[in-house]
């Protein structure tokens, strides 16, 4: 990567033809240095944000024809520093690209730019009866962002991830050549599926500049089972039991009550219940109350078999949102009762999260060091957090790496996977490597190779 | 392509060494010069039918050090020539690896090798409550040819495509390299997914051995309604306002009276209403009874008010294999009343379907030559069917040559595809270029070189 160019005046006055905003210098905020989990801070030599298509395209062309990396950005909100310019260079800061273009009631789509917010989804479609079902956690992510790393969230037990809401991408390649793929069409087989390459791909295959995502039919009603356990491997034993049943969950979250009290304390607002050590947390959606109160019965059967303290039902507005405030501030709440923190994105077959989580809880012990989780335990994807406290910084490090190369060990010898759904970012290349095994790494350099010859698209990332 | 090597006795001998079963010269039965559409006959000059993974990984390392090309096929019920040997060499015939491996009920998926029929799976998994929604027309193709083409099939409205049930694959590389990508997990943001490359991509990237599928818990009750309605126009005009209700159907095919009446012809059986010009055919499914009848009462309501003539509800095992009979009998019914046909499987935005049939309605008139279609009206995938009739060849040809290019500029000016699930094979590849541009077409390439350097596997096929 020593072939980059580091940008000169006469970039940066070329770059001020090109596009309507460009930062340089000081006037970089310093938190486009990092993303949210912080670590080592990687200053871009200039900040361009974009208007247009048209803008992205003339930046990616000059930035090839000169050799200059290019970090593509939305709000910042990764935890693996995929969107850190490891190399300086250009960031390609997409957050003014953020409106709605479309919203097509016909086809079911609704056509965005990539700044557009997560959180900003909902009230543009809830009138119209329309829903996007994907539901990550980070509420303040672009929809540009949570396309690069195949975003989950809680509701891809019943309804999947990002990905199978992306059903066109406009993308500016490296070269600043410009290509629609996909559109508003619900199948298709005409040729590689060079779309469902580009999600996922951490921005560094292509510049995602306009999405075109699959919406549904809002199912009106909702309701939210909490559901209290003697242990957490009582909770998290129930899962693969109301899985397989045909109670169809919108979600099934696990919870601890450290996390729990956590929240309480950043939120300042308490939590309707918190006698149990874990809880397990459930949703049901559908058209009508009849509908869902067969599964939810059957699903509380389940949990009451399987060793479960109680069944908290919870179908007002009110109720639904202290829960679901609380689960949304878990990652805030665990940040702020420490130092420094460091993440984990696992993923294993579900029957096996059980086994996983026992294990990731022992670690704490074993290495002395504070270890906090909570997650998608419906679709086996576990979030699991080590926590720095009072750790000298030496003793930290040693210590992170001792339970990461613990952790993913142990998911490789499952069946699991490094990542979930937060990606690789550059943090986390040693255990995809380790993971995936040389030839994948290979192939995956192969196809970069393919989009990218000259490497400037988001570099240092993935592999 | 033309450094291909011819395949010597002592090329037959040494693979002999390599795979359980190896046919040569007049013993390869003709079948596998051809796909479902016949064509012209293209001879492989050697059959192999591997019984193993490392059957397979030796013989593509073989090809691959001798460069000998190499065409999978499953049982050939393609209609693109997808599976035909363009350049002679091996046809890796992957019949014979077919079993079923596992099927795990606590992650929901089972485990196949490629030659498992579609038609093998709902005995070996309904008993257990188990569902395996895609449901491509022909099902006595296998399971290995549904995820080279990404298969789509009647119940992609409610379900989605093979592609969405693909968890994990174990492919062998061009050079016999195998590799095991994806597996029992539920997301995965772990690096570029080559998995979802490798599913559509006609055998061209990879060998696909063995294949991990998520299954979802079997919806025990299920109906169907049958609803004629006065013109085609007005069946499919009425589509759009079902798919955006909140009544989910399963499936939503449409049907014209003539291509009923061939059915009823080719099954000497007869169909429960044919009154109609135009009908459509949906089905609902749910855990009950109850649950399902609202949903079917506000799509016959929304049927009548666009214009139905009645709404047939069949919710007896015998009535439903009449009417589904029927529909899996279209294809073979067409091709049997005339002397030779050939396809387009375009895909449109959903609301587009009427103003397509239209169009394509309108060529039979202007071209002088028979059209017939049916498909899948849920999600804008049509099949389109012409004719040759009594036409002598070369008026055959032309005509053929005009009505698809009709066709395609139509789909393309109005956001659509070349192919919703059969695939592009040797046949679409003109039409691929036309839709999706040189750009793509060489990025695909690029991409195909990042496996198969030295072009042996299935070369002349997509692009």
């Amino acid at each position: 990567m020593t072939h980059f160019n580091k940008l000169t005046p006469s970039h940066i006055a070329e770059l001020k033809k090109l596009a309507s905003e460009v930062i340089t210098g000081s006037n970089i905020h310093e938190d486009y240095f990092h993303d949210e989990l912080a670590g080592t801070p990687h200053p871009p030599e200039a900040v361009v944000r974009p208007r247009s298509t048209a803008e992205v395209s003339a930046v990616m062309k000059y930035a090839y024809n000169n050799n200059i990396p290019v970090t593509p950005r939305g709000q910042g909100t990764g935890l693996v520093g995929g969107s850190v310019s490891l190399y300086g260079g250009i960031m390609l800061d997409m957050t003014a690209m953020n409106k709605i273009l479309e919203i097509d009631r016909e086809n079911l789509t609704m056509t965005v730019e990539p700044g557009v917010l997560l959180m900003e989804i909902p009230p543009a479609i809830q009138s119209m009866g329309l829903f996007y079902p994907p539901d990550p956690g980070e509420k303040s992510a672009s929809i540009g962002g949570n396309i690069s790393t195949n975003a989950g969230g809680m509701r891809a037990v019943k309804y999947g991830v990002t990905r199978d809401y992306v059903r066109g991408l406009e993308v500016v390649l490296a070269d600043g050549r410009v290509m629609e793929l996909g559109g508003k069409i619900a199948k298709n087989s005409s040729g590689y599926n060079l779309l469902q390459l580009i999600v996922g791909s951490e921005g560094t295959l292509a510049v995602v500049t306009k999405a075109i995502l699959k919406l549904i039919p809002l199912p009106p009603k909702s309701i939210t089972l909490l559901v209290p356990f003697p242990s957490l491997a009582q909770a998290i034993g129930t899962v693969p039991a109301i899985v397989k049943s045909r109670t169809t969950p919108t979600a099934v979250e696990f919870m601890e009550r450290a996390v729990i009290l956590a929240a309480e304390e950043f939120l300042g607002r308490s939590f309707p219940d918190k006698s149990a050590d874990a809880y397990l947390l459930l949703t049901f959606d559908g058209n009508s109350t009849e509908e869902i109160e067969k599964s939810y019965d059957e699903a509380a059967r389940i949990c009451l078999d399987n060793g479960a303290l109680d069944v908290f039902i919870s179908n007002t507005p009110e109720r639904n949102e202290a829960i679901w405030k609380a689960r949304g501030a878990f990652l805030e709440a665990i940040k702020s009762s420490t130092t420094e923190m460091d993440e984990c994105d696992v993923v294993v077959p579900r029957k096996l999260i059980a086994e996983f989580i026992t294990f990731s809880a022992a670690l704490e012990e074993r290495f002395g060091v504070r270890i906090r989780s909570f997650g998608h335990a419906g679709d086996g994807n576990l979030h699991i957090y080590i926590l720095r406290d009072d750790l000298p910084r030496e003793k930290w490090e040693s210590t992170l790496q001792s339970v990461f190369d613990a952790l993913y060990a142990k998911a490789s010898s499952i069946g699991g996977e490094v990542s979930g759904e937060h990606g690789i970012g550059y943090v986390k290349r040693p255990f995809l490597k380790e993971s995936r095994g040389s030839d994948q790494l290979e192939l995956m350099a192969a196809v970069k190779q393919a989009f990218d010859p000259k490497g400037i698209l988001n570099p240092g990332k993935v592999f």
